[in-house]
């Protein structure tokens, strides 16, 4: 069970990450079949059309019952419904696994209701663009981004194994962690700058003394970085702050606590505290471009005519 | 003086936007000399290697007095200080005027310590990239954005008819605004936005929980988004924030409002105004792209290999 391939791996929701994979997978021909599932017609109809995979089930209990690798690519808090539903089905030895943004609440929610033979590891690659739906998807979207795996205590090292060699085969770098830890890092990484993202436009959208073609025709300010991924899938979205409760509200409680600090020394006029902050900043973007994970470019490499 | 012609054009710091503008000048042959101005003579030196003018001057009295154009780009903190030093050789009937984000301020600070001969008319280009430095400018940084001037009431019509005509033949859209409605659009579409970025970066920074490395690895997940506008020059950005305090401080008390009222339906689980909030918002990302003034591609374009 140590190499990476699988006979067959079922694709739950065909969303942009799930057909993503599907891509991904194909282009390293690493399985044998790709089942792919999804309850809305349309998007398995665009799947089929695009030729994502070699079979189609409306009905998740059906896409499974041959899989050795489920991977479910749906909002986090449709879960334990799904867990239900491919309960009966579940092949002996599977290993199930999704792409949520949340992870405690994932590994709860199918362990509750999948059967004990099941090896349950829950995934979460970070990466991702502001599209949804399967056309959305590309082959490459995981290359070189991080895929994080957070395995229960005591689960099984030869699942394990396989699946990390999978996510690796597929391009991925990837790293193993605990699902609470996992949960409070991509509370501030990920969830709380898309709440902000989403609040500041909704702030903006809201105001009386400027309007919102205001807004839009003079976004290249500033605004228009925070609109990008406040255009993210809204159910998502919802289900990532309902079922990140804690961290999200532990993060955010220091983001608040700062921006008063911060709102208090505009205020005061205290020059140096502006200063010394916007002197801070610089040094974690110049880190992040340095680690491969954004581009140097000015602008992110927003077309420019030269 | 109704043409778009300057004889002599003083361009005062030459940082991004000074930088770019001497560049975008030069590109269209738009006037008969450019005279470079910036204390700072590292940087005086790197735009004489660059050719962006035909004449450097480190001390701006010397710089503007055969101007019949003066273009402030300079922080805005420092427009009084350059106001009582260029006020004695400033040419009679100039025009002066600025990029700076912030115009209320400015239009202030100038026409206190100029002569009254000078036609002061502030303006604020709404361009730039996060980065800094004569060598960060392009010609083309401001085709197709909009320039905003600010004249005070009763200013001289002719000047800034010339001065439209100027910033129109660089390749940009000429929008005319009262210094103060300029200051709260401003402050919702740039400052604020500007603040939370460097806030959240701020507050990711100081965690105990979660390592700066951890940030940097699994900033994909969106953080890195504001990391951008985080990066840009500290001192700028302290001096809008110290000059338009009344504006930033009235939308970031909208802003928290809000932040507080999305922190509350998360901790009572009330899905249905996230998932409001986040179909909204993706409106305004439409309208943007439907403008002109974001990119359409995923990720605003960053490169990923196909």
């Amino acid at each position: 069970m140590s190499d990476s391939h699988f006979d067959t791996v079922a694709i739950v929701g065909i969303g942009l990450i799930g057909s993503s994979l599907a891509r991904a997978v194909a282009r390293g021909k690493l399985v044998g079949r790709i089942v792919i599932a999804d309850r809305d017609v349309a998007a398995l109809a665009e799947a089929e059309r695009l030729g994502l995979g070699q079979a189609y089930e409306s009905d998740v209990a059906d896409a499974v019952k041959d899989a050795d690798l489920v991977v479910l690519c749906v909002p986090v808090g449709a879960m334990e419904a799904i867990g239900k539903a491919m309960a009966p089905t579940l092949k002996p030895g599977a290993i199930v696994s999704d792409v949520g943004s949340v992870k405690a609440s994932v590994l709860k929610a199918l362990s509750a209701t999948l059967p004990a033979h099941a090896h349950i590891i829950p995934g979460h690659p970070v990466a991702g663009t502001e599209k949804s739906g399967p056309g959305a998807g590309f082959a490459s979207l995981f290359d070189g981004r991080w895929c994080i795996l957070t395995p229960p205590e005591g689960g099984d090292a030869a699942a394990v194994a396989k699946l990390k060699g999978f996510w690796a085969a597929i391009g991925a770098e990837v790293e193993m962690m605990d699902a609470a830890h996992h949960d409070l890092v991509l509370a501030i990484t990920s969830h709380v700058p898309h709440l902000i993202a989403y609040n500041i436009v909704g702030t903006a959208s809201d105001l009386e003394t400027v309007t919102d073609s205001e807004v839009i025709k003079y976004s290249a300010g500033g605004f228009r970085d925070f609109t990008r991924i406040a255009a993210s899938d809204p159910t998502m979205w919802r289900d990532v702050f309902l079922n990140n409760k804690e961290a999200v509200l532990e993060m955010l409680g220091r983001f608040t606590e700062d921006l008063t600090a911060l709102q208090r020394a505009i205020r005061w006029g205290d020059g140096d505290a502006l200063f010394e902050l916007f002197t801070r900043t610089r040094e974690i973007r110049r880190r992040i471009i340095d680690a491969g994970q954004d581009s140097a470019a000015p602008d992110f490499g927003r077309p420019h005519e030269e």
